[in-house]
């Protein structure tokens, strides 16, 4: 029987981590990878005969125990003393293994070794569900921007309507945005995270001259990348994981961000499936998973930071900076997890009002077709000519409260050139939307070549 | 029987954090102060008759109860579909009411109200033990700087040797760092650390006219301060707690980063009372204290950063931002908590090796002393002319790897003015400190002041 | 005549400083600042008489002729050799000197000492107009509080109407926040920023026992404040300065957020009084003084970071983490200068259109007084069953898209207990503000206190 | 004649940046990147037929004269109305068209396509020589590894000295890290700096359909790539550059604190070629070079932390989050800049004690070859006797102040095992290098590949 995993912060946790991934960051999972770290460098050394096999199954055997044995708060307390949760359990692994197999444990190993090792499998294991939620996140991002590709909206620059375009433009922005996070934190997935293997100073000498075909059965056993040195004080790859953490982030803020926006009581083009209602204010439908990840994803540029400013490590093996990772790494993924599990919920269930939307853009009664407008007298009166007339009959028609067509109408510079059908025809903004639907073409193209193995 | 409380990362917690502060940090603290807002705001709603005082009794005992009885995993879960955890909470507070008392619970209350107040509980809570740490790192740095008022070491600045100096007024100077930034916090715990009772939107609409007065009775209640108006989105309070924090890490970083240096192998002028050894390895002891008060310190940053870029809140109550508050708020208090746990500790049992220290100095062999050669011979010679002799007797003596008492004996012009009598006490470290004693004066009485209430 | 100062960054410059501002923070104000405080270094020195009267003047003399002889660009690239700007200085100044007053400049200093000085004189002399802009920035927070006390608009929280409330309460808790920031920040200023006077090593050896005494003599020529210690490795001061500035920008960006949502197309209940406009497009009012503050204040948080944890500084000086405050704390000032400058404009020209918002309050036909309506029933009918009722019609009213108003009217339960002069009476939003007006007498009591010297 | 740049805060600035790089990143830079960008749209408006050839040339003749005739300055002043400095960029040009061409000129194109692509010529300009210091860096880095190959030093851990090494793998570890960081940066250059064409709201509606045959001939132009989508609000490019900036700047952070602490005085096993000397002392030699990289590295983190939580841009294009961009990438290119062309020269000048390494290994008398003993012992006496042992004569050595290896030598146990030629040969540091040698063979292969096209 597996003793259950203590969540971290049970409070609070739910709501910015997520089922799928949390359960790969915690400290039972943190644990596994240790063991399985131990239990694959007694295998890599085994086929290189510095272990023999009976202790390579010995160790094998402990870890398994220790998986269900071992109490990580107990762990956790015994680390004050080295500073690091490692000294501890080969201890304990050591206790759980017969004296034939002991001088095989951790052979050459450094604390280091274990946990930098350990916490690449804790990235790779919760990139899984993580990347699995990016690809969700992606597809309703796809399934949004093919069935909105002709849904006009006001397009909206610096708060202020300006264009029209479409819902399905936005969401095929949102796609390549999705797609390029999720293929860059892919590629650090499988190029970066690499086994540790390198000893008390990184050179290795407890293992003669043995040590690199051990690092690479250590890599084969784990599935991680060989890396061509001990990285102990360079710390290239964990800050390129926190970076592309960084931009996937960044990437479902910006949805959340545009979510909660267009779901504003005074926008209202869309909503929640479940917003947070409240029983006394039927209108009222709180934006609560576009909330969830503006908050998780707000979290995370300082832990970046945290980071990138720990990359400065001294010597062999640092003191302080690199302990100063693990939270910081596991804090990284448990919000980008949140983050992307609450904006795959909340694309799922999204709901498009694109009556609201195309009411939104006629609001301005075809000020935002004043540029189509004339664009389209210039060649009749001059780029200047034709911009100045057209922008005073906007102000003139906007002062009034009147649509602008009113104003074409009435304006006979304008009607000596456009007749009423031209000017209807112009003011509609189904036909000024430029190479909308081919950007969202491409985009759907390029998240088919993402999904590509 | 009280359940225990779910320790937030077992396995890594323990280094970051502080037996004396983490636990009023976890997900049972947190519950314990919503609770404890709750029964409050019906007290001081029945001071000021809006509740019976049967109600406002019922709503204590059921909070008492829930305290116990409440699961904050539940709650945890449940507060997804809201987005916070306060709905849950009131829903299950209802659930232990009687049915009289039920109209009375939350009274006019949003849950924001519930959880900021909550959020200042157990800021005050925590700083507590904090503070106490901090003074006790205070009274450390005061007894070693009394200790070693005249314990001779070399001063050193951009990582060279550049004067003499005193451990003591090292330690004073460290002192008075740890005073400015206790007092800070003090200062934003009894100042700052406030009520919220601003009701949905702000305006306590609910209560009629009577919203002002229950403010100051909830305050009065939970002793915290009454603020002028509900500061739902004005988040000054939040980020000068968390400023606060800031510095009092940063002032623990710079001790820790000073141990770490002393400590190397090459200088060896101070050792941890327990460094992290190696059997095998008798000579090493790693300054483990140091090296968590450095873990701890290095993620205070970025924290700092994300509750300030929180602050642009929306509107009368924001969509993500606040949310982000809290366990960046949480992790702050437990990272300055286990940063000032781990100092105490550090420099309680710090061994200090006033003759390493004066070896060290002695290294240099006299040309630490050189400016003050140079000093004394410039009111015979001429500022230049002093200088420009020392600076060549000094290349000199520093080439042939001699004293450079030796260089200036054997020099006429230098002899012509200076006795061998002379040139030692010149050359004698301890009459070159200038201030060094006053100084340490002045930390030791700056912390006298700081003690007194 | 003074040769102009090259205004840091002349293209982007302007976006994001203010022209009252960023003259004391260019390099010719750093130039000044250094000057002075070689000046009142000699000053305070012949109070003491370790420099002669006519040395000190002729050292003044020369600071004088230096801030125009000297070229800051010039210092820059000879600063490079040292790592700092002050070796140069010296050795252009002493150029300037007389020989017999050579041996007076710089007396026991070292560069850090007038670095430190330099940059609190610098930080000192922009915070006048930093303060200036902000006190505006309040003066016309309080006269909006004032003139819109009675302002109706609906209260928003997570993006959704809730309640109403005033244009007047809402500027009046920005108000709150900018005098609390600002009065940290004039405390900070008064209190914190101080001379450094600590020579090489921080012992102040080079002058015997004098050091303590010219210290308070410089502090006394500068307006600054006297220290207990030297400071060359106690950062707390240029922290707490960091994280005022940081808090003031959170402020001053919480009230741009604020405006640009205002602002929006679809709510349109505020304009810049010179948005950004568009000659194609009229209606188009960019909001960009809320713009700029925006991108002015986004740019502070992770600089605040950066002094944070740069305050880990080795031994008596530091070796790299002091010279990356110089440049961070300009840019602090010069953004937080810009946000104010910036918002001051804003505020000072906003367009408040109270018919628009009470537009946008009455679009939900009622709905944000379902509570009120619920709490007068409640009485009478029970709490529960009061609020279930008036959920359901709500649900209704909206559903039917017809006011809430006739759904009450129309039943008769509501009917038995309300007539229509008191459901009129209740749907008044005037009638369901709360406390929303004392809380604006409040903050402006609030204002004229902070306004007291 | 062209008009003299202003070069960016004159002062501080050559300390922080570098003459290499900084000219690709001033005023005058932007400013023709953006004239760039303008003449180069209408060269590919020209290609599609959407301008005329003449209207082409006369665009980039004026484009040409504006690069000196525009003064930055002025743009920057006018830059303010719109909160951006291309719309009087804009205006300027004009000034310098014949009026045949003023239509073609900005053709369907908005302000953020011109600075977006101009950022990204920016940093493709800038990268250029920073990618070149970088290499010559690592040219400097293999050249230690190689000629250090055999120089034994220390190895270092939580600043103790913990095993042999050589400088060699010191110097092969920063080696690869700059590799990888180069690595990534050059790709990032290559595949994601890209022309920015969205026209107003992201659709290119004024181009018809033409829109993307001109972003792809703009591409052409600038030697940019061609991006599937405008990404006005999708800045997965600019948050990537700035994480790979990042990583960048930790690498040589890393360099600059091994430096740093090698060349403390009680080190002292490397020296800069030009250390800040100080006539008094001299002993005294600042590492002002590292001293300097360390400086502009640590302001690194949290501009990146800017960029990242600057992603969240509101709709089509947004109201401040990318105003923030500019002078924020200006200042992370400029920062690497400097830090890279510092990195260069310390490493082209460093003097390496290689005595002072032996001697500074030796002082420990054997100790850190007590693993090698140990090891050497267990074939005949178990695991943890020999380990046991061990321990107790290092620690009797120790404790006596004797080499370990006397305390071997008089030991029975030890000597029943292994004769004095034998533990003279475990005692050799030289001959527990492990893989040592092998790792700076792969670490100079690395850079050969790195350096081939």
């Amino acid at each position: 029987m597996k003793p259950p995993s203590s969540p971290s912060d049970p409070l609070f946790g739910p709501l910015f981590g997520s089922p799928a991934v949390d359960p790969e960051l915690d400290d039972r999972a943190w644990l596994r990878a240790m063991l399985d770290v131990e239990r694959a460098l007694a295998a890599a050394q085994a086929r290189t005969e510095l272990v023999p096999a009976e202790a390579a199954a010995a160790i094998a055997a402990a870890t398994m125990a220790a998986a269900e044995a071992i109490d990580p708060a107990g762990l956790g307390r015994d680390a004050l003393a080295a500073g690091n949760p490692v000294v501890p359990l080969v201890r304990e692994l050591t206790a759980l293994l017969p004296p034939s197999a002991t001088p095989y444990l951790h052979l050459g190993a450094t604390s280091q070794d274990i946990l930098d090792t350990a916490a690449c499998l804790v990235a790779a294991r919760s990139l899984r569900p993580i990347l699995a939620d990016l690809a969700a996140v992606a597809d309703q991002c796809a399934r949004l921007a093919e069935a909105h590709r002709h849904t006009l909206m006001a397009g909206r620059t610096l708060t202020q309507q300006a264009l029209p375009t479409t819902f399905g433009l936005k969401c095929a922005g949102w796609l390549v945005a999705v797609c390029e996070a999720s293929g860059t934190l892919a590629r650090v997935r499988d190029t970066r995270l690499a086994v540790q293997f390198g000893g008390a100073a990184g050179t290795l000498a407890a293992l003669g001259d043995a040590g690199p075909r051990v690092t690479a059965g250590l890599a084969e056993e784990l599935g991680l990348a060989e890396p061509a040195l001990p990285w102990h004080t360079n710390r290239t790859r964990v800050a390129e994981l926190a970076g592309a953490l960084g931009v996937a982030s960044g990437v479902l803020a910006k949805i959340a961000l545009d979510v909660s926006l267009l779901a504003q009581t005074e926008v209202a083009e869309v909503a929640e499936a479940a917003g947070g209602g409240s029983s006394a204010m039927p209108h009222k439908q709180n934006p609560v998973r576009a909330v969830l990840v503006t908050a998780a994803t707000r979290r995370v540029p300082g832990l970046v930071a945290t980071v990138l400013s720990g990359m400065a490590q001294e010597h062999e093996r640092a003191a302080g900076a690199w302990h100063a990772e693990w939270p910081t790494l596991t804090d990284l993924l448990r919000l980008v997890g949140g983050a992307a599990g609450h904006a795959r919920h909340l694309l799922t269930g999204l709901r498009v009002d694109a009556a609201r939307m195309r009411h939104n853009l006629d609001a301005s009664a075809g000020l935002l077709l004043a540029e189509h407008v004339a664009a389209r007298l210039a060649p009749a009166l001059g780029r200047t000519a034709a911009h100045d007339l057209v922008a005073r009959l906007s102000r003139d028609a906007a002062t009034a409260g009147r649509p602008l067509r009113d104003a074409l109408l009435a304006d006979p510079a304008v009607r000596a050139k456009l007749g009423p059908t031209e000017i209807d025809e112009i003011l509609d903004p189904a036909g000024y939307l430029g190479s909308a639907s081919e950007f969202v073409d491409r985009a759907l193209a390029l998240h088919r070549d993402a999904g590509r193995p």
